[in-house]
């Protein structure tokens, strides 16, 4: 198989662990007999600098036409605490998932067992874990109209949704929950927002189309507290976009650890894997990072974009076997992780790269 | 001192959990020789059922006039399901508090040592855990216009703040911050939303008054998950409406249960206290309610509404000496809690009446 990947490594750790990921995918392909090319383009922050652009037309253009993109981080401490900053690294990802329309993002909680003792919720409630969010990424208040007043006394941002949009994000949800254990919550607050009503609405149509799918139907609030009291219940779970990103987040403690998380953006065209970790600044350059995210996202590159499923496998399953062997990086070690099992990111994708035989 | 207060037990498991707050109150008032004099009004679902109204004009009235307001919970599963229908019982619990000018909850994540166990957290990250949560409460995307295009494929929410809105809550979370551990940490999305955006600057604003406090700004997405992974590092939370909805209903399981927790909602007039968790209507009617959140609710209102600190403390006093006299109803005992301490609400108001001596 022939694929050209493009490598946006962003900000931040963004870098440092996206080798990482270019690096598997290298392996992978020698030992597939892949012909795997690679280009690279800036993103956020580092974009700015350089262009004063965070998502420059020559980025975009790579993109679109390249067979999947695999993505770093983004975001900058300048801006965080700069709040009437114009121009803002996180517009660049907000405006490349609009523009490769890539609506549905696929957030997996894979929980593996080596890493139990690593979060801090008790292991009996953790064990058995296995949820796949489905987070709507190109609609909702993230997208609507934004205003701020002239006296600057006032502003505002539009929570919006469009039937067409739960509907396509709700069926490749309902999709995936028939091949999982046919569970599937969908998460809104129809109480309070009308954006909710339509949401819980349009749902509950497409459920029919699923007669053998279990629904369940649950305000945001109440979702936050059972991912901490039982996140066992949660299979599938469907939600709009900024209920997605909090409860993602949140979900994040279930694996351990955000290092740990990958996630796959996906919708018209090319595929967008990145991990869900930020560019943690305080960090970066220190060789600190955890780089699994970043292999666990070309895991499911070659899963979702290529088709690849063994050579998916493999690559999850060198992360297994590292962890396996008691290779940790320091946001996943605990109390009793010896200290010579404590990892750099380098030494840890370099570990991750001897398990792909 | 001479008080009338105003009991609204409202939906489902509101009715058995609020008779115990009242109960408290009058101990109390017996105790130390207060006039506590009580009224009683309808609001939710059973005053839709009785009048058509979830908010009847009677029951504003009579809120207005009182002291203070003791609330039980509202919603119903009907109106869950149906999200087409026009009234709805959450109408009157947002018309109340826009009405009486509610826009300061007050959410403490009060942590007995007694219930360490209880929490699916494990009890090292737990201890010590002592955060007070402020929650903007009439403002955000609560309150903004709604629309549903007439063909039902589009809906909106305006999410929404005017400066003085988020000027007065951030004034009393510092002010709270000072007689605490000056630690304040502000959420928000200030990287995508611009009402996040103006909260930030305005918080910043706000801070330079008070430069004994230490002030941090934290992404919702980021505090959904250091929450669960390290609860202790908070101290004052401030945030929006929507925001502070789900934080705090997350942060329950720290506390070990929703029953557990109790909210005080204050502002221009007349103080509304209520517990934070829902109607329950699977459990309602079954004796099975915890009434701990009510009366930790009365808790609050002797404090805040009444400035009676001594009553305050005896209240909460009784509440951790019925847990440490090893009492539990059913959500916050655990599989070492033997069969003969768990009680139905009203056995478990009971014991709380008796330690009130
Ligand atoms: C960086 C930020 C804009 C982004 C989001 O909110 O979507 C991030 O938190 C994420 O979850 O991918
Ligand atoms: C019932 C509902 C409208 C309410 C809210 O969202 O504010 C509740 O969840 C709460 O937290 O008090």
């Amino acid at each position: 198989m022939k694929k050209n990947i493009l490598v946006i490594p962003g900000d931040g750790i963004g870098q440092e662990v996206t080798i990482w990921g270019k690096k598997v995918l290298e392996k992978i392909g020698q030992k597939y007999g892949h012909e795997f090319s690679f280009d690279e383009a800036i993103m956020g922050h580092v974009a700015i600098e350089a262009t004063g652009n965070p998502l420059p037309d020559e980025t975009l253009e790579k993109a679109k036409s390249s067979d999947a993109i695999l993505f770093g981080a983004i975001g900058h401490a300048k801006y965080d605490n700069d709040p009437s900053a114009k121009v803002r690294p996180e517009q660049g990802l907000l405006k490349i998932r609009k523009e490769l329309g890539l609506y549905a993002n696929l957030r997996p909680i894979l929980l593996f067992d080596e890493l139990l003792d690593a979060s801090s919720l008790k292991p009996e409630v953790l064990k058995g874990t296995d949820i796949l969010f489905f987070r709507e990424l190109t609609g909702d208040v993230y997208f609507g109209e934004k205003n701020r007043s002239e006296d600057n006394n006032f502003a505002s941002d539009l929570m919006n949704y469009n039937r067409y949009e739960v509907e396509r994000i709700a069926r490749k949800a309902y999709e995936a929950a028939r091949t999982r254990s046919k569970k599937l919550c969908s998460v809104d607050k129809a109480n309070v927002l009308e954006t909710s009503r339509l949401w819980r609405e349009v749902v509950q149509e497409i459920a029919t189309e699923y007669p053998d799918v279990e629904t369940e139907h649950m305000f945001i609030d109440n979702a936050a507290m059972q991912l901490v009291k039982n996140p066992k219940k949660f299979d599938v779970v469907l939600t709009a976009n900024l209920f997605g990103d909090i409860l993602t987040d949140e979900a994040s403690q279930i694996a351990g650890s955000m290092g740990m998380l990958a996630s796959a953006s996906i919708g018209d065209g090319t595929g967008f894997f990145e991990p869900i970790h930020g560019s943690a600044h305080d960090i970066a350059g220190q060789n600190k990072a955890n780089p699994l995210a970043s292999i666990l996202s070309v895991a499911l590159m070659l899963d979702i974009s290529f088709g690849l499923q063994d050579e998916a496998k493999e690559v999850t399953g060198a992360v297994a076997a590292t962890l396996k062997a008691g290779w940790r990086t320091g946001d996943i070690a605990n109390l009793n992780t010896p200290a010579d099992k404590i990892l750099g990111t380098q030494e840890m994708g370099a570990k991750v790269l001897e398990f792909i035989k």
